[in-house]
């Protein structure tokens, strides 16, 4: 099933519009090349919406928002929304400013997302309710461990009930879940937290495995999470091998996705599904 | 002759204005150091033609244009033509806006291009006419083959008589044409394809080869575009040796560039001239 | 002394606000993630401040400013002074356009920067007077050598009095001064100006340093010029030893960063005292 979700990636090379911040941009970019996506940035409003309208899916990222760029997610979210293309929001910071909370809650209120990625500590900022928003209990702990684990499957389920959307949490463990059903994904390493961009390429990443499996968002989150995690896994032992540090880890990490096949995420993707 | 070019890249280190995508913009700015160049990045209105003035050359990318910078690459583009520096277009995503498209008709129209470079698809949507530019057949194929080659130099020709540029067309096979006179260039490898920014780096070469070499633009282009394709055979057999992929081949190639020589150009360049 | 500094970088792992250019922005993060401090960007004016008040240190960095940045850096440095936070400014390009300079001198009449960070030629054009500034004689050589060393720390020190903060003028030998007391640093490699964003990263350090060591901030300053001189003459070697080149040599800084220890800082540590 994974396998097949990045074999497709491979075979139809989905065109992914990425309105994201500019300090890991270039990691978005080539992540979606070593899975066999290709790339288009475009966060002016004079042509946000042109430009969704060729791609196979949108990923809105807040990473470095400005009044500009807002209103380009606003406007190609929106024409996502009416071609029924899958988009992705990553709510980057969401909690650290108010402008951060408030725009991501305004996307979501004004766009249908496939999928919502974050850390723990954004994806709660969101899932409190505010002014008439109805709040969803975000009472779990910020590090998911094995012992908070059922907890946070719990929230992340509400969540996507609450949203419509799959909610996808990464961390310790990473978390994707829809109202009835979720994964946790036990693949990766701390080393993923030691660059800048791990989170906001798997966003990324997760927008390509999705426009190339149209028919199944939550298996394509899925394998695109486990790809992630077992190219940090990858990426670790190499750099560990060679005495290596963190600048050699981002390098070895997009190496490693350019040369994952669909047969190694199959055997290598460890997860765990809670019904 | 084309290691004489690269050689004076290197003794006269030329600072090279590029206005440009907010992706890629690190390799631009890496692959002009590599090569003995300086690089500057500015985009304000009220300090590009300051800059421009600076300058021994500008790298005008409309990979990520907004209306800030649109203006600023008109303003620039007029002072080096007031100032006789070169000045090179790369006009990414032509045809995949109406944005991109117009704006790099304006482009052309407002400022004396000494270079235009683009992948076939990118440089047929500006060569095909609209309104009342006078078109040039496009009619080629976008992949560039021993067998469409002829049809494509043909159009590049054409091309460079109308706009009264140099038309450079990345691909396969390079193209780099005048009216009458034009190089096919046969260095390089997918491998390029495979990450993000090899054009947008080309482009900023491109521009300091010509800034170093006034007196012989065509020949600037030309060694730049064969150094560009020789790093990239080079990088690729260093990745292909230590078993890395996608991302290392980024910092090989910047290693290659930053390590070859006037020799090395002149015997590895692989190039047929059409006259 | 300078051991210290490092591992309290690490044990408090301060989060850093950096407005900053798009080029360097990536290796800004990543140089800040590989010391053990949090990164974050944020450059709106409707949060600039809000984002500031969360973090330990502000870093205020004008390689591609623009209107709306310059608000955003006025806005920020302003909330960083009112909670008394280290705020650093670096003056990318000061002298090369009108705009650069006089936004340079604004920031330091509007804002008390705790250090100010540039080479020669940007520090140079700070210095001299400019309508009813005061002048600090800037008639030292733009390259720093043994010669011309003692000249340069007095100018250091003479521009650290007039602006209340402390100097850092990084070359071939590195210069931080106080009004009464400056440190030559002598770690490091011409390799680190041969890649974009040696300087940059230095400065996005120097703040984060500052922020982990509020007690000592010439100290904090020394420690990371002196680390990031160590990690270029450490990368150098090791890019040398594998036939590498500037592409790498990134990467491999980046990677001492991540394992550089307190007691390698403490030993490596080259300095010279000028009281």
């Amino acid at each position: 099933m994974l396998g097949n979700c990045l074999r497709r990636v491979r075979e139809t090379s989905p065109l992914i519009h990425n309105i994201t911040n500019y300090v890991t941009v270039n990691g978005c970019a080539n992540i979606l090349l070593a899975a066999g996506a290709s790339p288009i940035m475009a966060d002016e409003c004079r042509e946000a919406a042109d430009i969704t309208s060729i791609c196979g899916g949108l990923c809105v990222n807040i990473g470095t928002l400005n009044a500009r760029t807002i209103e380009a997610m606003l406007l190609s979210g929106k024409r996502a929304n009416q071609l029924s293309r899958p988009c992705l929001l990553d709510p980057v910071g969401a909690g650290a400013s108010p402008l951060r909370t408030d725009t991501a809650r305004t996307l979501m209120k004004e766009i249908q997302f496939t999928v919502i990625r974050g850390n723990m500590s954004e994806i709660k900022a969101l899932g409190l309710g505010s002014g008439s928003t109805r709040g969803v209990d975000a009472d779990v702990a910020d590090v998911v461990s094995e012992d908070t684990l059922p907890a946070a499957v719990d929230f992340a389920k509400a969540l996507a009930k609450r949203e419509g959307a799959i909610i996808c949490i990464t961390g310790a463990i990473d978390i994707v879940a829809e109202e009835t059903k979720a994964y946790a994904v036990k693949n990766g390493t701390p080393y993923l937290s030691r660059i800048t961009g791990s989170g906001c390429m798997l966003s990324s990443l997760i927008t390509a495995f999705m426009a190339a499996n149209p028919e199944e968002p939550l298996h394509a989150t899925v394998a695109a999470v486990c790809a992630m995690g077992l190219c940090g896994e990858s990426a670790e032992a190499r750099v560990q091998a060679q005495a290596e540090g963190t600048g050699s880890f981002l390098a070895r990490l997009l190496d490693a996705m350019s040369l994952l096949t669909g047969e190694e995420l199959e055997e290598g993707a460890r997860y765990e599904l809670f019904e």
